[in-house]
């Protein structure tokens, strides 16, 4: 069944600035794509079946561009580290058991349940390097309707031994076969390429990368210039690269590239510290950026300017990174985004302004759902992702206005108990 | 019913560094004071009724030192603006209504429900200035069985004319007429003096509160060095003050005093732009710093640098800051403070090392805790506020211990729908 219509107050960006809401309208979905949002039914929708959710607000489904389904075990916890130490002491330690299947069986299946449950239709993932665990995963997040990029992981150095792959040989023969094996396999469920960041990449599997990239073609998802330890890190370990990103680019995994004509999407999770000359090449190519302010905060990265990168229309959507992030709520991504935001003007460069509520919602829908197409927006000819939201709970004494319910809404995380009701290109999620 | 014993994995901070964890240990509440935490219960006490919390956590409960009560109404929404503007535009006319007694008692029933269902057990709050709504919060907080301060509002100038209080002498003297009416009143609510703070109070205002508070000596609270319009208003209107503080201080409304040999407590909310010489008096005074670091990024006030304050032994607790902070949740309040604290050591000044999870736990139950008296903590001695806490809806695949189940329970806000039983002084508060 993906033709019908939903009755709501509809919430959607139209663009990066303009957030449109209209009360009791009509969002028609055919095919698994959006129609538009009528006042009044079309008669030419007329015989559609429709869902009346009355005063609930009908949203686009959320866009998560950057989120670790091993970390969610231990979120919320181990806050105490910058990211390098925090890697080692805790991330590695955790993602080391996904080699045994039970242990993931039982791992992804709280992730999946949760993401599940929540406002996310569409997520950019890291597994681990492991594949059957890896594989494992895809078959659930496929079952669970939600729609997804998924990564094996690439990584040869810099972690523990067990976590490491043994060889660059042995990661590229790896992902050679994930990739055949899961390629085309599922509907909602594609492969990502994801090295895991520099630091964990030899040069040697950087070159492998290159070749399965020539071959496939898939997307690419990776970190970029989180943290000032690492970008150092990243220095000592490629001097002749002027920026961080540059040594992605080396292999072909920044985005578009002219010369070899290519034209798969890249997502770079954080961009703090992205140089003025990385925020340019990233802009050339397309390169999408995840931005994960919780993340940020926890592991004392800093905040990135986004509104730079909004200005020059660069493509930025929104991440959980759990569990560098201790929220898979994209809700409350994008208040971080704005609390970060009015930080980063007050303590950092007044010349840069705050992120609006507008401009957040555009990052969470439309802005990451790019990523995957024609997506976050009930646009005509949008996918349809929607979630329906009852804010019932959320007693008040005056009367507000659907703008008000949806900032509130969003502030408040109704996307942690107030889920009516899920859709995703289309077809409804059971939660 | 205040002699009983409860059973579970007990956590308290001892010190501000010291976070105490306890598995299944015993706490004993004797006459509404805690008799300390056990391994095995003490003979003296096995003649107490137990009740068994199994594997469920057990908390102090939280103190808020810094909310509004009319702003929950909308809580979640207005969040484009600074602080002045804010005030104007979205704070004053919503507490105009608080004239309205129909209206109050709509709102603040909202309010107080839901203080009621989270983990505060004390806090330490605005109300209007209109006495007829004041005294009706006071009811309802002290029916909840929640424990607290409430301050009716002194204001004349600098607000809209419909909250203005008509002069200084009739907002003294309809203050008298509140303090007389509610003095001793009520078991657990209590009436504290509340200028609103300088912009919105006339010398004339401030000259009648000293004199109020020569008769009185009750608690005082108000705002100070918040945002950097506001303390820029105030050297306009004070221009002979060295610092914002010496404002309150010409008025004995700054903490303790030893010329007047005065002694009771001044709570003061943000302090984000506090001057050296400002600090200094703060902490000569005694006077509590309410840090509400999601209203400091909302209004984009800034960051409050709290590692000084706790470096330097001073009274240091949490507020929510509703509506300037979005949520009620001292456990959010807990993270923000983390949170802020890695950014102001990133951004602003790495000499000044982030908020530790203990020192934040530290804030929200003791540091907070001292202005009610001894209370916030496990420790002998203490008032008994507990919080029992059940995460068993947080599916982990890993084994966890205590201590990284509180600070997951804190992260991910258990708060909101995790709470199993609650008390307020060794009274059970029926959520």
């Amino acid at each position: 069944m993906k033709d019908f219509v939903l009755k709501g107050h509809v919430c959607y960006s139209k663009s990066k600035s303009e957030l449109i809401t209209r009360e009791n309208a009509y969002v028609i979905c055919v095919g698994g794509k959006s129609k538009g949002v009528f006042s009044e039914l079309p008669r030419q929708y007329a015989e559609l079946p429709i869902v009346d959710y009355g005063d609930s607000l009908i949203v686009p489904g959320m866009v998560d561009l950057h989120i670790h389904a091993p970390q969610y075990a231990f979120r919320g916890m181990c806050m105490d580290l910058e990211l390098m130490d925090w890697l080692n002491r805790y991330t590695f330690p955790e993602e080391e058991k996904y080699a045994d299947l039970e242990y993931a069986e039982k791992a992804y299946s709280i992730f999946v349940n949760a993401l599940k449950a929540g406002a996310t239709t569409r997520a950019v993932i890291f597994a681990t390097r492991h594949r059957p665990a890896t594989e494992l995963l895809m078959d659930m997040m496929e079952r669970s309707g939600l729609i997804s990029y998924v990564g094996k992981v690439n990584m040869d150095r810099e972690a523990t031994e067990a976590l490491e792959e043994e060889s660059a040989e042995m990661s590229a023969y790896t992902t050679f076969g994930w990739i055949n094996a899961v390629k085309g396999k599922f509907h909602r469920t594609k492969p990502i390429l994801t090295p895991r960041f520099i630091p964990c990449c030899t040069d040697e599997l950087m070159e492998e990368l290159k070749q399965i990239q020539m071959t496939y073609g898939i997307p690419v998802q990776s970190h970029l210039s989180e943290s000032p330890g690492e970008i150092n890190f990243v220095h000592f370990l490629r001097p002749n690269n002027a920026f961080y990103g540059d040594a992605y680019n080396d292999y072909d995994l920044f985005g578009k590239n002219d010369d070899i004509n290519t034209d798969v999407k890249t997502v770079m999770a954080h961009c703090v510290w992205s140089t003025p000359e990385e925020v340019e090449l990233m802009h050339k190519n397309g390169v999408f950026i995840a931005h994960c302010p919780a993340s940020n905060m926890n592991l004392s990265s800093g905040i990135a300017p986004i509104r730079k990168y909004l200005d020059m229309d660069m493509n930025v959507g929104l991440g959980s990174d759990v569990a560098g992030g201790h929220s898979d709520s994209i809700f409350r991504a994008m208040t971080d985004a704005i609390q970060v935001s009015k930080m980063y003007w007050r303590h950092v460069d007044q010349s840069v302004k705050p992120i609006t509520f507008p401009e957040a919602f555009y990052m969470a829908t439309m802005g990451g759902g790019e990523f995957f197409g024609k997506v976050g927006s009930f646009e005509e000819g949008f996918e349809f992702d929607a979630v329906v939201l009852d804010d019932t709970t959320l007693a008040h004494p005056q009367e507000l206005n659907v703008t008000e319910r949806l900032e509130r809404a969003v502030y408040l995380e109704l996307d942690r108990n107030g889920i009516r009701a899920k859709y995703a290109a289309g077809e409804q999620i059971m939660i």
